[in-house]
């Protein structure tokens, strides 16, 4: 019914972002239509699904479903939900599970149990969750979907049998999750927010005119014309009320793992992400390229969105001019036809295009934040000299991919990542630069050091911040 | 996004229609495609929601959505579930919990526990299943619909844990479940048919080719041109092989207790539920009522569709000719708009019309299956004398509905019931007809008394075959 | 997009129905909204498209579309039409030109002359609609489709250069076109319904409280709360205004025509056609068989919908009961999918089954309205044989088709008809019935006798109103 | 049914784009889906409605829409059109006529006359279409939609009946039509390309593979994998054969009148147009606002996207540096729902974002391409403020609106334009800028210079190259 992406399949994917709110009492605004605009704002973290969760006076009410927010609420939808006194909202990738389409896998996910009902989502991924799962199972829990979220409920639950709170519950329960997991959770009389002892991925609070709410990146607040107040610490349970946040801790002491490649890449660049700007990390990335940089060349030109902030770093550092030498097509959408299969060449043509008045016979620089398979970058240095460039030289403001992921963050499998088992100089010449050039991993530290709680690295370096499973399942 | 029914509200709606097909090895039939078929020939017992789950080698894969199946189930729906070793599927009404299009109480319902996975649907209402869920959350147990089907599935689950195969557990669990059930349920190895003790709601097992299936009524094996073998006794667990059915009871001894509202008014006409023909069943009824009359009149008028089999009767016993002197508008559909509230009187006239050549200045018996609010006889009575008829006596092959219903049939409060605290004659008066019989609750009996193990008339007469809640909730 | 149907094919089609209502100053009621009810009552006259123009004071507004008129007015539409003090409407089958869902055939056609705008629908078809395109193009005249619709608005336009208003350009007209077409056609000022000198599609005007309307069939007007006024006559053009009808006559003497298909299969039983009642039509039909009837039989049993008035007259006149022997699936549709090629025979099972119970080791008088190319006869003589029937004799309540038409009925090209180039026991035989028995053609002449200005039998005899192409294009 | 542009209100709107290609005999090349991706990438010139026309063996074949071109064309409707030797294709604003989602206004236009069958697009207005449309009725024409395709189809048809082939048709048409149209015309032999004598819209000539075609703009071919060959010259008509192009001269002497707003926002930077590189073009304006900047400032930003490049250039010439202090949020399309009314500060914040850590404390110079009504350019000053901007000076890269056009640009009404009975310094004010600098018209002229056949500025200047209407209407 719905197309698959034409153009993306040779990029990360990462799985959500979440977004809560809680309106004091008085409050005339819409929960449920800030919550939409706010995952309109956080939309780049997931296209496949998305979904609300309200609390109104009857209670809890979810509306979920596959594809872009505005696809999935129209205006009906939406007043459905409204008369909301608090809200919570979630829009997916496709990581987790084969998805196939699936629409039951988006979240929210709405729970009732014997001490009241639960909404929650999150962003993340369990390192031991099919082990929780048997756990429950053993136990006669059954699982509908079998997801991550449904995985972190049963916990949840089971540990509010004998507590009294939904955020005792949650403060229990991360004794016994281990992974990523950035949850906002809603019941009846309140909106927590959670982020895991290691943080990996991000999560943060602020402020609405007078809601408090939560949100998986700062922009989300900025787009609601509010305020980004401070991050959720890794370990802290946040509980938001009227009268401003109660913040508990859940007491494990763990190495702070901030994703990096949050910052390299998915984040929006004018988020804040533990006490770090985006878009400064990323131009500082590219000026760490460029004080090694040893071409020649005319031009700087970044692969757009994602390796402009790089570009840019990199055009300040060396005095290199910075120039748009590439334009990308703004309508490119999932509803766009795969091209068939003998025009594989056109497809990215229909995405990208170079600017030949700006770069023929130049020698460029050109910056992405990273290379997964190759494929992307071999076409667009193709592309370029196409259109007239004297020499193309690849610099990426990432260090190269050698590892699994195991916390949201999907690569293919390690044989087909470009830098595995290859020399920097043999990539190179599978893509067909005139010279290609990694962010190395101690520039990258370098840089994260400004970060609150510390970064993972484990892609690059095969560090993990917790044990992992042996082989990739 | 859909229309509400715009013609129906003065009708009873009930639950569901469940149909499940299990193929011997070497079968090269699609068992989704004919569960499909199956389920448009039961979409009159649900027009709401409509869901196919099936065996694939790689496990079992469900589809639901809402609307009628067609729109539900396009090809490409269809072809991601073929393959299939077995599959069930379901329509449903929107009885069970307030719908407002809510997608996710669709069945089939499809849980992973801890001995495998199963698919489960079912057609009834269980009595004590707010008890059931309570015990369920008390152990740990989380809900995410909270609805019978649910329900259910936990009781399965629970009791899977203490034997192996899923015929036992639910042989078990039959202990547990008051109310209502016929169960059609799939795991990875066998497909099982359930009927609750008392058999309130139908349940056949039949023939497709070499493919043993299970389904709501015999219909959907004659519009498959299978055929059906014999109906699930009440209390009866079979187990569907491609050897036949193995049976298995569940050891409860209840009282036979079919909703006589299946024969009435549910049931398509061409089935033959607990051995007996639906279409027989009610021309029986109307001999009946043509027994009693006294009216003298010089034609018979069934209301389509539902009243046309009694007014065959009545005819044919009173020997008063059978006129077509109602018109059925057959492109009514739910996406017909609301009329305009002013325009009320117009909406019936859009479903029905008189005509006029045959009722004009005629007396006229006309029949239909039961009166609920009395707003649709009333409009009926009036269309027929605007249309000419000299005198409309109406006679309704059912008693009168008094005493609500715990076992999936929806009614209204009963104070909403037109003959709740009145008189036949009020009733009349009320509708404007010339005179009112209602079928005699001896006579239902009497026709009744030819099924295999008894039936329910507690709408009318407030017997009930086991305990119900003193209050309605 | 959109599923083609899968059981009408062997049925015949016809091309159109029209509806046209003005308000007189100060009503309140929603002309679009009462034409949408208009159509919808006109339904069975067309499934493929629908469309509705109004007046409204910034001038005339259309909308159309593919689909069952419900599918095509969304309340948000109906809305974009409301206001109006006038409207017309069109339903369309899809016959004229090759139709692809190529929704720009839809009508009403809106076009924009010399003297204004007009908006236009017609049902018919034009015998020399091939030689008024080449003339009108020959004078520079271009087509943006090619329709019938096109060609007569373009030649009641040029008409209009040389008159002062609509209705006498449409008088003009109508000595040039050739064939059958009942036109309702809006100006900004009038509302106009014409019919051609033959008179081959019924036309009729009637009242829906204090605002007159022009309509295919009378039940339209009777679905709205109105009444049919009479019949507007062959060749009669009617201006409809608040004050009354104004009637004008076109002066082109001609045989009457009314397409005898129209009373016998098109038509809805409850309308009046001619002055003479469809229903009643149809049973007299059905009591001249019966006349002529020399087998001996337990029931009749007539095929729904459109054989059961045949059957019922055909029941009354020999005393052999009628019984309702065949049960239709009411949620057929066209969205349902086309049966795989090896399922075909379930197929008219799935839209039919014989109750067994009433056919069992019965002699079977089956009544239907034609037979066109028999290939749905046959499956339901194998439907009933399957039941028990012990034999089946089948009544067809027309003649055998023989002869193109050129009129807007669609038919088969003449070899794929059954009849053509076989005798009655050779189509008996192919069909498997026992017996076969036509309605005579001087038994429908008969019949039809009682219409106010005769009929077109040609299908059946050869003998056309008008010259007709030698051979079918 | 579809949500109205949120956030666009306040930007000049443009019709159309067109392009159309022709295959060489024995090509195995799709010409329907290699139209389909040419339309996307002209997207960014109409997201209103899409249209493709195809010449198949059986002749042509039209398909066409509401919405963006994937909404339209899925992947069974493309079906429908291939095996084409030639197509042609339309995207559409929504300027012309009132739209209310009237989808009959989308082109291509297909017309079948006396000489064969045509299929039409264009980009542009007539300024004589009403007059051309008054003599066409005249003469007995009829229009369906009475768009400026339908009477330009009009006018060709009526030369074709004086002359033998369609490009003599275009060629004589030209003479009786003033005012802006580049014409895309497909008949059954031929693929044609037109550009009117002033040459407003652009139109172009290009190769993909073997095959020759035309597009609006040259970053069509570049996205084929093809490449544009030269501009089509005003007056010029280029009929596309197999080998190569064939021209003809319309003979009319004209000023040169490429609309500058094509260059100032409208084209895409990638595309050459009359010579002249967009890119090179907008960052030569902003080298100009350079030059005669007197403001200190830390950094210079510019409107993604259109202002973008026109910043560049500034930054260039000025030494100030550049930096991305806006972020554009990629998901924004036409489904999402407007603001509610209070909230529309918030709108802007949805789309746009400043870059906090990038603007904070500085002097900003701000760079977009135009202002028409102020009110964006007030959001994205307060933005900024609000971020922590400590000066905002606005650089606009065009001179001030002052009047309207009368060729395909939509301009609100003069009274609503900012600049219009205002200083630039009460401009300014009402922006809340801290300085105001607009191009001035000598410096468009002068970048203007190297186009190859002049430019139009009535916009800013009053200087029409054609007579026009007093007074808009």
């Amino acid at each position: 019914m719905r197309g698959t992406p034409a153009f993306e399949e040779d990029k990360l994917h990462e799985e959500c972002g979440v977004f809560g709110l809680t309106l004091p009492e008085g409050e005339n605004r819409d929960a449920a239509y800030t919550v939409y605009n706010a995952l309109f704002a956080l939309q780049h973290r997931g296209q496949v699904a998305a979904g609300i969760a309200v609390r109104r006076p009857e209670g809890l009410v979810l509306r979920k479903g596959p594809g872009l927010v505005p696809e999935v609420f129209s205006k009906q939808t939406l007043q459905k939900l409204s008369g909301a006194s608090a809200a919570i909202g979630h829009v997916r990738y496709s990581y987790e599970g084969s998805d196939d389409g699936n629409e039951f896998r988006a979240q929210p996910i709405l729970v009732h149990h014997a001490a009241g009902n639960m909404a929650l989502c999150y962003n993340g991924r369990l390192v031991n969750g099919a082990q929780l799962r048997m756990e429950t199972e053993t136990r006669g829990g059954i699982f509908q979907i079998g997801s991550d979220a449904e995985i972190i409920s049963h916990i949840i639950v089971r540990e509010h049998l004998r507590t009294n709170t939904t955020e005792d519950a949650i403060l229990n329960a991360m004794h016994y999750m281990i992974g990523a997991y950035s949850l906002v959770v809603m019941d009846e009389h309140k909106l927590i927010a959670a982020r895991d002892p290691n943080g990996y991925r991000p999560l943060c609070i602020g402020k609405v005119g007078n809601c408090w709410g939560a949100a998986s990146e700062s922009c989300a607040f900025d787009a609601l014309g509010g305020h980004v107040v401070r991050d959720v610490a890794p370990g802290e349970v946040v509980v938001l009320t009227p009268d401003g946040p109660e913040s508990y801790s859940c007491g494990i002491r763990a190495k702070g793992a901030l994703c990096a490649f949050e910052l390299i890449y998915f984040a929006r660049p004018d988020s804040v992400i533990d006490g770090v700007s985006v878009d400064l990390f990323r131009r500082e990335a590219g000026m760490c390229l460029a004080r090694r940089n040893t071409v020649k060349a005319d031009i700087v030109v970044g692969v757009p969105d994602s390796g402009l902030s790089a570009a840019q770093g990199f055009a300040t550092q060396s005095g290199i001019p910075y120039e748009m030498g590439l334009m990308k097509n703004r309508y490119i959408s999932r509803t766009f036809l795969n091209p068939h299969p003998n025009e594989r060449r056109t497809a990215v043509r229909l995405k990208l295009n170079a600017i030949a008045s700006t770069v023929r016979d130049k020698r460029i620089i050109l910056v992405d934040d990273s290379i997964v398979q190759g494929t992307t970058a071999k076409r667009l240095v193709r592309l370029l000299r196409d259109a007239g460039a004297k020499e193309v030289h690849l610099k990426v403001s990432a260090p190269p991919f050698l590892n699994p992921c195991y916390f949201g963050t999907y690569l293919p499998d390690s044989d087909k990542l470009a830098a595995f088992g290859r020399t920097g100089e043999e990539v190179c010449h599978m893509i067909g630069a005139d010279s290609l050039q990694f962010l190395p991993v101690e520039d990258l530290k370098t840089i994260a050091d400004t970060l609150n709680w510390g970064h993972c690295d484990a892609c690059f370096t095969g560090n993990y911040a917790v044990p992992v499973p042996r082989q990739k399942g």
